[in-house]
């Protein structure tokens, strides 16, 4: 970025973009930010053929097609605004949504049906436990009036991966309509939509597609979409109209995202030749390998255990205090102590060049790591060391120099001391 | 574009982009498209400092300030979620809404707020007639339900410019909140939103701004948005808590189109560097002027009164027959003989390098060309030439090689010859 950043030297910006550890936007590929150099025209032909291209596309990795009764539309706007255009558009004047949460964004889903006046029920699970399909099976036993249920695949919050298979079965059985949002996970992880009895699957270029932001899309089956025909309470988000949209003409009903669609083109050849789904999870699973091997070195354990822990994102406690991770074996991972300051340490692994995200869990204090975007192992592996760096200089700063960021912006601090 | 062109001469793509006179998404400066070769984190200090200086040039680009209670709101998602987003926030549930309408963009605002269920009535004018305050005047005596009124600046309909000044004096008078849809204005067109009354202002950084589409954004007085509180009907497009995000930590509360932020950052000094709104509608001013002279010459003249027509698009009824302008001075404007191809004329047009736009009036068929972007009189020279050698080549089509593309395609046709 063309910044000032006021942790850089004097005048002088650094000569790559710092890496970003996060669940998005990613870093992505040179050639995918290039095929933003054109401008389209949102009405022409050519792009029309394009945007075309693109929902096919985004079936075929989904292994549906139109033939089979699917539909991938395209949204302008961001993942959240495709979550609640389903909501919006789905679920009739009487309907009733059985929202599972352990997490931001299940709680999110909660948070757009409550605005939009739809009544629903939340099932909540203990953020480190994945939510519970028997929890679900019984509660639609006994409330009849459920229509929709809506669960997110991996919960971003702390990186846990749902079962959407097994609430699948239990929506299915019942006849439920049944959303998923896959946001982080479409791309890396399969999903068999026709065996999970996904309804409506919501995601994003941004996340695992290695492309910009600036749309989302909705994978739908076209009878369960044509069924919610004038439900729509919002123009903007009447998933709908803008799949009529589409079909009239081929043109999105409102101004697209044209460079972010010319992006999303190229990411999908990017992942074609990487070799598809499969190979982009085997390198996002190699990348999580590294960075639980490296941090685990340093003391660091995720959050969550193995066995529910995606690849995509990884959740760590705070250590008690900089630099005593490393020379301690705590098994205590509470924030207990206070003494950790997650911002010195995120400006610490900014000044390196390292983007990490900060934590979104209710109880205990956590940063994250995203482990996808255009990312391979050798860059986890200099992450752990920039984390290990970065933690010797604040356990250092905390001991010789406290109040002071001398020890890391040493060119300022010698201007200081010439004063 | 990098994509197969049906017209390109065989596999061979154009050097240039072909330009677009359109009224967005716009021909917009390499420089521009340049800025979004970085990948930029959204819950980073660096980004967030950009974002907030953008939201402050823009409200010093309209000539208000924080100081002087004033807040803009950038929005994920096009200029329409934008304009839904300030009634499904800003309307009170016993709330009714008086649309001033003289085209598609008006009375989207109609549709958008049935949609939403919002109480509303709409004022409507011909489409060649700006919107009448006067007749708000009337309405606003007798019907005291009403708490809004909303217009759109420039109706890119047909390029019609409304009077927001006059309305506004109404609305003022009678304590309405006026909504200004100035999408395709802001800008160029200098808009003084405290003498205008205007509450709520509406536009898109891919307009007048030259930047790329992916958010649009909202000026607003503080005090009317706060009194807004727990209002939207829809999350995602809920201001109130828009705004609360960038107060809090400086972020878009939902991922945000970093890309086109970066752009925006550039297309803003880029206007500054230009000369600021004077010099651009200067500059958009004289395409149109070249654009009027030069059609007028091909026998073409605009659908609208010269003392109501913007600088911005301008739309242009069909002609009988293709090159039938060219030789004939007819003052029946209307498509009568229904001959003309707009299919072909586009296409022939998109040959030559230049994306035209077509009509959207109800009454009669017409097609537009816009002139803002990053375009300049000597483009639009061009364009005029690329418009008479189209219509000649389609007359000539006509009369000698009737059901053929075979002038405008030599070597496909040539290739043919040869089989």
């Amino acid at each position: 970025m063309h910044m000032h950043d006021p942790t850089s030297v004097g005048a002088l910006g650094p000569a790559r973009d710092k890496l970003l550890f996060t669940p998005g936007p990613l870093t992505t590929s040179l050639s995918v930010k290039q095929a933003m150099l054109h401008d389209a025209g949102s009405w022409h032909y050519e792009f029309n053929e394009l945007v075309a291209s693109i929902r096919e596309r985004l079936l075929a990795l989904a292994g549906v097609s139109r033939a089979q009764g699917w539909e991938a539309i395209l949204l302008q706007g961001s993942g959240t605004y495709g979550v609640e255009s389903v909501f919006q558009t789905s679920v009739p004047r009487a309907g009733k949504v059985a929202v599972l949460s352990n997490g931001a964004y299940g709680n999110r889903m909660a948070q757009m049906l409550a605005q939009a006046s739809i009544e629903h029920v939340v099932l909540k699970t203990a953020e480190d436990k994945p939510v519970d399909a028997s929890a679900l099976e019984r509660l639609v036993s006994v409330d009849q009036r459920i229509t929709h249920v809506a669960m997110v695949h991996c919960e971003t919050t702390t990186g846990i991966l749902n079962p959407i298979e097994a609430v699948g079965k239990v929506a299915r059985t019942h006849q439920k309509v049944f959303v998923v949002d896959a946001m982080s996970s479409f791309g890396s992880i399969p999903i068999e939509l026709e065996n999970c009895g996904i309804d409506f699957l919501v995601s994003s270029p941004n996340k695992c597609l290695e492309s910009v932001p600036g749309f989302c899309f909705v994978l739908c089956r076209r009878q369960k979409l044509a069924g919610s025909e004038g439900q729509a309470r919002s123009l903007s988000l009447d998933l709908c109209e803008q799949l009529k949209g589409f079909e009239r003409n081929g043109q999105f009903r409102y101004t697209p995202p044209t460079h972010a669609i010319l992006a999303c083109d190229q990411a999908l050849k990017e992942l074609e030749a990487e070799g598809g789904i499969a190979a982009r999870g085997a390198r996002y699973r190699a990348n999580h390998q590294v960075l639980c091997d490296g941090m685990a070195k340093l003391g660091l354990l995720p959050y969550l255990d193995a066995s529910v822990q995606s690849f995509i994102i990884t959740a760590f406690p705070f250590p008690e205090a900089p630099g005593e991770a490393e020379r301690t074996d705590r098994t205590d991972r509470t924030n207990a102590a206070g003494k950790f300051s997650f911002e010195a340490f995120y400006r610490g692994l900014s000044e390196r060049g390292f983007i990490i995200y900060p934590g979104k869990l209710t109880q205990i204090d956590t940063f994250r790591i995203g482990t996808i975007g255009r990312l391979f192992p050798a860059d986890i592996e200099q992450l752990v060391q920039g984390i290990r760096a970065t933690l010797a200089s604040l356990a250092e700063r905390n001991t010789v120099e406290p109040q002071s960021y001398g020890k890391l912006t040493s060119r300022k601090a010698a201007d200081r001391e010439k004063k």
